[in-house]
């Protein structure tokens, strides 16, 4: 994912559940004799049932081994993304989706190439560094310059620019762990604006301490931004422990007047438009084809991981969840339709483009969601939908609770690449997941499939899969998504 | 530290300690009355003096600190070594050792260069791989071959010459997370003898899993050797999440006839002879100075991390030892001697030189000890003293059990530079450090001073000083050692 600035919400909870405002799905189904007794209504015996299918199914984990291990970076417009996207073609057909097609989307090519930093004086040391993903190259040479270090972007914003022209700006924020990776929104600034704000300052540069929560000699790239009006400055990220060696230096020099000169070297480059895919599955309604209940992830990832958990993960968990929904309740009386995003990292393209090429139809959206914060295990739903039968699923409520999935806020804008819809009326949940240890990995060259815990992925399989059923199998309409 | 091969023994314990076999030291001194009343001897109530006094120090952590922070990398013969050498000097002068000297060591200056591996066929990925310290380059162009793997040395050399022969062996063997270490020394002849043993094999270059318990993409380096009867041919090592994405490709092609084609491009070269140094700092004894408290640890390090953990840690801790005597009980009866060995990393190098420099004295050491296992806690004393006076201080010994450190056995090597005195007779202990995360971060860019927990260094730094005070101000003599 790409910045998904989340906040914590208090969950709703079982009071609203216990309040017993559930108006049930009233379509009989011939399947549901065969169902748990335990079910309340139709739909909920078919989430029951894929739940049970589900819970001995490791299909989303050898989804995302097979995408890491085949193709593995796939930034989008490179080499990598053009596999990724046959990959998921070939995926999607030999799971036996009913329809299979992509749809072009434009995308910026950019090339990471060669990055270097070392402090040259007082202490030479060789610093991890990782260009932003968007920076313009250095000159061939690097850039050679005095380091001046800041604790925030307010920081940098308030200082004098005589201190800061010329100078290499170092941003050295840190980011706090947290379970819903509330901290991120508030560090990544830094890293998306943190060029801007150097160069209005007159910096040459700008390096940031990565915007992660782990302690480690990997860098986290992401996505930066510039602005038209202000100066291009290359941007990179150092690695949390090469940002406390650098600040330590600092320290060591306080006595003493002499600067610490960093030189940078990074080559990247934009390597001009390419046309990338979204990517999508379906399982054709039976009844009410019409009816799209879609589920998403980003087929794309940073280069320099096998993006296992940005976002193989999703793209397992909401594959699977389709497939087994299939397997285990046959053809859906909605429409279930998949789409694995092209270029979200570089901010939503692939999205953006899904809706300027499908205006007509979004109004046929019962919901949307994506899977895009890892593989950790969900533990609330929130949603965004009509407030009038926000609670009509009490059923599907109560039977997510048994997954440790408690109902939390209506006000959610869903994940990165649905987070547009709810402007045309299109409501949306978020599954939010434990993020705990996500933003170790994020973005990183460790981001890769073995920090992915089989159960973990297999309970959000479940969850997707059982959300997925109820709603393909039942008449609950939740449109249009209030306003934000 | 390079190949300790660890082998955890049981703790004598307790029962002998209360079997009451102590002959106490009869030094009486004017300070003892000063000094705690719990203690049994003179030289105890010292230990007991220093252990206060370094519970309230964090001067171990600052040094290597210092260390990691003004020095950083410091592989032998490098400017960082030559470096390193001038840091330690300075920084045994300003802790106000009495004697402050270096001893030359020649040392072979091997250098990493570029290193570059990746899959070309089926699957094209990028590998992070490091070059083993000591390999050769490849060509310029690099190696591009199959890839055969191998679980095991033993299975490559129990292997059909004519599946390896022009092919790049990989050697992946899984280590085992353990408080000693022990599956290090399972493990670590993959590193050492992979090259001489897949060049048997007709093999044009070979790869290992790297030897390290993480999951990561850290690649682990560390020394390899050759064979002068056998064709030298490169060696690298790949990080674990690499080793099980390579060894993923292997399951996924396994119904399908193609091969899997590495190209590896590593540009190490041997720089050549250089000198660096053995640098050393004395406390010299008020009544004893002929009779040597001899405490080390190894001032180089790998190149790609600041060498925190290896061996930052020890020259902290033992540094900080001395200097916590000093400063607790005045001037040492005997000596107190702290070398920081060079090139260790490379076989040991300074401490080999050390014996053939010293060969006269090595009998004046009272006994040898080297920290070199990180920063984890201590929790066995394992000692190699003549066994007719080994638990003669049984009041050091079970002052030790209150710092969570028990006696172990009395066959211990010691630590790696300090192996080979045994054999002249030399006494020598070893403080079992918990190195449970140790060979997650060893010989890798991530071997950083985060790694190092300030309480845990501290807990090292107390039980080193407790030790060397107690002998520096005892008559306890253990020596000679038994042989082995």
């Amino acid at each position: 994912m790409r910045h998904k600035i989340g906040v914590a919400t208090l969950s709703l909870g079982l009071a609203m559940l216990l309040a017993g405002c559930a108006k049930t799905s009233s379509n009989a189904e011939d399947k549901a004799s065969e169902i748990a007794s335990t079910a309340n209504t139709p739909a909920l015996a078919y989430a029951l049932k894929v739940k049970e299918s589900s819970q001995k199914s490791a299909l989303s984990y050898d989804i995302v081994k097979s995408l890491t291990v085949e193709v593995g970076p796939r930034i989008p417009g490179s080499q990598g993304d053009k596999r990724a996207v046959a990959w998921a073609e070939a995926k999607l057909n030999d799971l036996g989706f009913d329809k299979v097609y992509k749809e072009p989307v434009r995308v910026r090519n950019w090339e990471r190439g060669f990055a270097d930093a070392k402090v040259v004086s007082p202490f030479p040391q060789e610093l991890i560094i990782s260009a932003l993903g968007g920076s313009i190259a250095t000159p061939e040479s690097g850039i050679e310059a005095k380091v001046v270090m800041f604790d925030s972007l307010e920081s940098l914003i308030a200082a004098d620019k005589a201190t800061v022209q010329g100078n290499i700006v170092f941003l050295n924020t840190k980011m706090q762990r947290d379970k819903a990776g509330r901290f991120y929104g508030k560090v990544v600034p830094n890293r998306v604006s943190g060029a801007v704000e150097a160069a209005k300052q007159g910096a040459q540069a700008v390096i940031i301490r990565s915007v992660g929560t782990d302690n480690s000699r990997f860098a986290h790239t992401g996505v930066m931004r510039y602005d038209d009006t202000v100066e291009k400055i290359p941007a990179g990220a150092i690695s949390t422990a090469d940002a406390d060696n650098l600040a330590a230096m600092f320290a060591s020099q306080q006595s003493s007047a002499e600067d610490i000169i960093l030189n940078i070297n990074m080559q990247a480059k934009d390597a001009g438009w390419q046309t990338s895919y979204n990517v999508i599955g379906e399982f054709t309604g039976s009844e009410k084809p019409d009816e799209v209940i879609l589920i998403s992830a980003h087929l794309d990832s940073w280069d320099e991981g096998t993006g296992a958990l940005d976002d193989g993960a999703g793209v397992g968990i909401v594959t699977a969840a389709a497939k087994l929904v299939k397997d285990a309740v046959g053809q859906p009386k909605r429409t279930i339709r998949v789409i694995l995003y092209a270029a979200e990292e570089i901010g939503l393209v692939g999205a953006y483009q899904y809706v300027r090429s499908n205006r007509d139809t979004l109004k046929n959206i019962i919901f949307a969601a994506e899977s895009d914060f890892g593989a950790g295990q969900i533990y609330q739903l929130d949603t965004r939908f009509a407030e009038d039968v926000r609670n009509n699923p009490a059923d599907l409520y109560a039977a997510l609770q048994s997954m440790g999935v408690e109902l939390g806020n209506n006000t959610t804008s869903g994940g990165p690449d649905v987070s547009m819809l709810p402007n045309y009326g299109v409501p949306v949940i978020a599954l939010k997941q434990d993020g705990t240890y996500y933003f170790d990995y994020h973005h990183t060259p460790n981001d890769t499939l073995d920090k992915i815990k089989p159960e973990d992925i297999q309970q959000n399989q479940t969850v997707w899969a059982m959300i997925t059923a109820y709603m393909a199998m039942s008449d609950f309409d939740p449109r249009p998504a209030p306003k934000g």
